[in-house]
């Protein structure tokens, strides 16, 4: 999209030379020819390490924005991207794409789905009412079974299982919400990547970025029922048991378990071969790696067992 | 159906004059060509006050029953009731209804199923392995992707956006357990109304109401995962975090917050701008609008802070 | 398969007559034909009553093994097992297979997909999009909502209603871990079996055994977003409400009542009659029937609501 457009759009002034955006992305993460957004002042340091051509700003960030990059000056910076992120987001479907490739050995059901642009490995198989969207991508030797969805853009490696009526790259759970109480959609132009030898339980849900990728690292175990939010990165080898719970932007070292209808909050990182006991609730980073955590507020779980001693003795 | 053959399933008795019953309803929602039940001493207050022409009552309740209206004595009007549900739920599908309507510039995939009394707007998306049921009505600009299925009768507003694998009006969980512990159905013949400009996440669930409406208000936001009961109504602009619950015919105001995880009990109501934090537990009313609460049993956010401190300090 | 490729599989050392061997179970489950395994050392007292044929030991277990039954000596009988049991897995689907036996009166939609071998009794209403799998048997007028699937083998009995998104027979969560942290998973060749007069909600996940049956007996409601772990035994006229979740090898009594997001652990067993409150967190047997319980760590209800007055009065 033009710059001329992305200042109509957001009705901000700008006079210099017209110039090609090919994309939304968060400060830290966006490239030369993308837009970014200050949300929030305590991001104000992350703008001077931005490589963002284009930034949204509201008028107390602007001085902070550095010579050669271009500074939009709106009156809400998040509302303003929330609005744009909509002419970025791709048609849901692409007829103009070519037809779905299919690997050899691959058996696809006729009553499966396969947009067009969609790449199917070799030797997989997709069963009946499975839908694989437009330019999202399938390993060798995976088998998604049925009533599985899988949206564009996103990547499933090779030697995966996907159980039934799981749910891969739906949108993440983004909004911007004015003063009115009402919400305006952030639109989430980013993809699910799942690499090699990850299984996936039944009606699972793992959420697309809003930019960039959520990440399901290889070897994982998800079971039924468990909900993996927006930029999620879920390290190799961890566990994931039925029904917990990733809040957006955790990320999950190798080999952390996740018990039974535990949950973390969001942009938490969390120490390899961590272990969160069943209902454990997760808000704080874990910096130390090898423990094993329970409750809700979180602590160490041999101090858990003493408070329940401790309550014992209460009800005495 | 003919009072007389009601009469005759209930095994009641009645001598009256015969006339045409169009359906079951809650005392207080009942239409004049409707019948009613007192399953519980409690409602007596509700039967002078209600517009039944017909009301199931034990022996108990019967002199409650206002001239006019006719009451039938069965020796458990719940139980009774719940075998005549059976008798007004319509057919499942319906051959004999018109092919679904489809609007101007709607995209429906071949690989999706509009049952014949469907309508939809235009300039919708209905994707592949969706279903549409009898009489379910959707509106424009409505985007419903790949394997979401809407159940007979419900209605869907214009620009809202469903996510895979959700369900719109499956059955709400009704019952009535007999002395030997063996449970009969109350179907649930009525329905989901959701209103215009709603996103709903995926593999998420929304029950349709017994009698009446399961209502989702303008502007709403539902995550991933969520569960709502039967005869629930979610007020404007609420945001319904991932895997929280609500148990049936809970009311919450508009601009509700409820926080992942978190579960409301039934038959609640709750004050606008409500904020419950993840986890929450909700067994009572709320009356005061704007406020945040957190755990369970349900305490003011600022009190659950408190209460762990006290917690840390028993540790040590 | 043959012992011989068995033993060149799994790495160990026999020299006896070759023999058949049909499947793989455990020590107590196991007949004459078929291998089972000790998987940790408390198992041992089970070996002298196994009629398994062959048994995979290490070299502790090894002198445990009785007369007239093969002792295949392993380094990790439990690894060996896992990768075993890829081998005794049937493929997804066969075309070998007569095509799916339809009984008198049942409405199959043309969207449906009954994989070959699948049998449906009679009057029964199979909606679109719904998956059933190779051997999968359904009894008589039992209702299947869209997109549901089943697995094969599984066997859902009469009168039953499964509604939309809901999963019968995905794998249970089975893998073995290495040193390295890398899992293995354990092909769960078992299947699920739902007896007559049974009601599932939607997006509901029942996963299949690991060997022998996960079994849901009659007349039980199990409500939306519930999972059932493989190998759990749910008793007659059991209830279990929205989001609740069972871990594996679990039994239910008979109207047992599991309320909203309570959950259990693993191989439990749980009296008669017995009702857990909403949230309730299961993690130890219950022997007396008829009792309530409430909390996490679990207490009877009444010691819990006395537990919330000392906690009140701890805030004051």
């Amino acid at each position: 999209m033009n710059l001329s457009n992305i200042v109509s759009i957001v009705g901000a002034e700008f006079n210099g030379k017209d110039i090609e955006i090919t994309g939304m992305n968060s400060l830290k993460d966006a490239t030369k020819s993308e837009l970014s957004f200050v949300s929030d002042l305590k991001y104000i340091k992350d703008i001077q390490n931005s490589n963002a051509s284009v930034i949204l700003v509201d008028n107390n960030a602007k001085e902070y924005v550095p010579e050669g990059c271009i500074a939009l000056v709106v009156d809400s910076p998040y509302m303003q991207m929330a609005m744009l992120s909509k002419y970025f987001a791709p048609a849901i479907e692409d007829d103009t794409l070519a037809s779905a490739e299919i690997g050899e050995g691959s058996v696809i059901s006729p009553k499966a789905e396969l947009a067009n642009g969609a790449k199917i490995g070799k030797n997989c198989t997709i069963m009946a009412h499975v839908y694989i969207g437009a330019e999202a991508v399938v390993g060798d030797n995976t088998i998604i079974y049925p009533n599985v969805t899988v949206y564009r853009d996103c990547k499933i490696g090779s030697d995966c299982i996907i159980h039934a009526n799981t749910t891969i790259g739906s949108d993440g759970f983004g909004f911007v919400t004015n003063k009115l109480g009402e919400h305006t959609k952030i639109y989430q132009n980013g993809n699910v990547v799942i690499e090699d030898n990850v299984e996936i339980g039944s009606s699972t849900t793992v959420d697309r970025a809003v930019f960039g990728t959520t990440l399901i690292k290889t070897g994982v175990r998800i079971d039924n029922l468990v909900q993996v939010g927006h930029n999620c990165i879920v390290g190799e080898h961890s566990v994931l048991v039925a029904q917990c719970g990733m809040a957006g932007s955790t990320t999950l070292g190798r080999n952390v378990v996740m018990g039974g209808q535990s949950a973390t909050s969001g942009h938490l990182n969390i120490a390899p071969f961590t272990t969160f006991a069943a209902r454990s609730g997760v808000t704080k980073n874990i910096k130390d790696s090898g423990k094993t955590f329970a409750g809700f507020p979180l602590m160490e779980h041999r101090t858990w067992l003493k408070l329940q001693g401790k309550i014992a003795k209460l009800l005495k």
